[in-house]
């Protein structure tokens, strides 16, 4: 199985490392800078590329792990290097695999869903893999490939991964900027926000053995109104956070129908 | 340390053991219910009573551990039968120790900053206890108790905990229920949220070692219009969840000024 990568970043340093440390080959790494990619690509002898004519031809799947908006650009250069017959996937949850419809003719996804931060490791055997592909042998080849690194592996459709793509934003990019609330709300104040820490950490590990349905507490539930005006009261300062409390204070409110 | 444990719940069940575990004496729980607390109080042999007349006079500590709105009413029951000298202290994040002024003079707040669930055990070790008490002495007691349990301990003033339990809405009830809505929102399209959950506990685990702002990822802080509208046409069909969408894109992309 060889696998050339293209674009780098976190998600393809990080899948980088972890193909190789699970017996995949990383043949060749595409990449127009940097000093972070150059360590990668000499730490694990892999040859590294900035010239698309330098691509090599016939690797096993060409994996580009750039921006999403550089998708499609990024396709247009490289096939005429690697052909139409050339196995192309991008990892990406926002994009859907027909951005590669009109440029080659085998390609697909590989989409890692979780989120990747520069510094911090990465344990990928709890990383479920969101697989799609034209053809059912790339399917095949990309959950043999999936499989050593997580046993989590899902053959998800474009139509699935965008939902779930959405339901990610809420889950992941919403509640990290509540938690920036919550930070900038008490340490205006000289708190800490170690203090909120155990309870944000709590709220989130219970529901692996609850549901948000059964865990939800707070005064919005209780439909307790005292606590929620003196809340808005003191969130007059904060025009910005007060509409969001009000908003989701009702939305918890009416959300009998969450499961 | 005699401690007596006035109505129970989530709360003062998990601090009963609590205290019993780490060598406090907790010698008499008033409950008007339950099985529960029959069998908690016979487990540690702890004397249980449905009346208040039967209240042991001279304890250390006389802790409510009733809902908020039935502080006060539980507070003017208790007095008649410990007097205005004996130490009387709630747990609430959310009422402010003066709900006893005209009551009593020795009174206090042992508030464990934690959400809890009936039936998940509870690491103490982990959890801040924040502390207020009319008199130095009484603070210092309170102080003793809660290092026995977490090396967690903060003095916070009224006001202080005021702020503490605006931000908590924000860091628990609120990411509960984008969680909530995540899920609802995979599952109305059979997708399992078992594929959302290790992203949900790595977007919050991270934020042991990097701040929010650093950690926020994502379509709105990307200012990716694109993807913002494509989602938000999906979400059509939820009103509820577009709305809080929306809010909250522009809160993150208004939100340099969070740390």
């Amino acid at each position: 199985m060889e696998i050339v990568i293209i674009g780098i970043g976190n998600v393809g340093s990080h899948l980088t490392k972890g193909f190789l440390e699970t017996g995949s080959k990383v043949v060749q790494l595409y990449s127009r800078n940097s000093d972070k990619t150059k360590a990668l690509a000499s730490r694990y002898g892999i040859d590294l590329i900035s010239d698309y004519k330098k691509l090599r031809k016939g690797a096993d799947l060409y994996l580009l792990t750039v921006h999403d908006s550089a998708i499609k650009e990024v396709a247009q250069k490289v096939v005429p290097y690697i052909g139409p017959n050339a196995l192309l996937a991008h990892t990406s949850g926002a994009t859907p695999s027909t951005v590669f419809k009109d440029i080659t003719d085998r390609y697909g996804v590989f989409y890692p869903l979780q989120t990747f931060s520069k510094d911090l490791a990465v344990d990928f055997s709890n990383i479920p893999f969101c697989l799609d592909a034209v053809e059912e042998k790339d399917l095949i080849f990309f959950e043999k490939l999936a499989r050593k690194l997580s046993p989590k592996v899902y053959r998800i459709s474009d139509e699935q991964r965008a939902i779930l793509h959405v339901a990610a934003v809420f889950v992941s990019n919403f509640t990290n900027h509540l938690a920036g609330i919550g930070k900038s709300i008490v340490e205006k104040e000289d708190i800490s926000f170690d203090l909120l820490m155990p309870l944000l950490l709590e709220s989130i590990t219970k529901l692996q053995n609850i549901t948000p349905k059964d865990a939800q507490t707070g005064p919005a539930i209780r439909g307790d109104r005292n606590t929620i005006e003196r809340h808005l009261n003191y969130l007059e300062r904060y025009p910005d956070y007060q509409n969001i409390y009000k908003l989701l204070s009702n939305s918890i409110n009416s959300s009998l129908h969450l499961k």
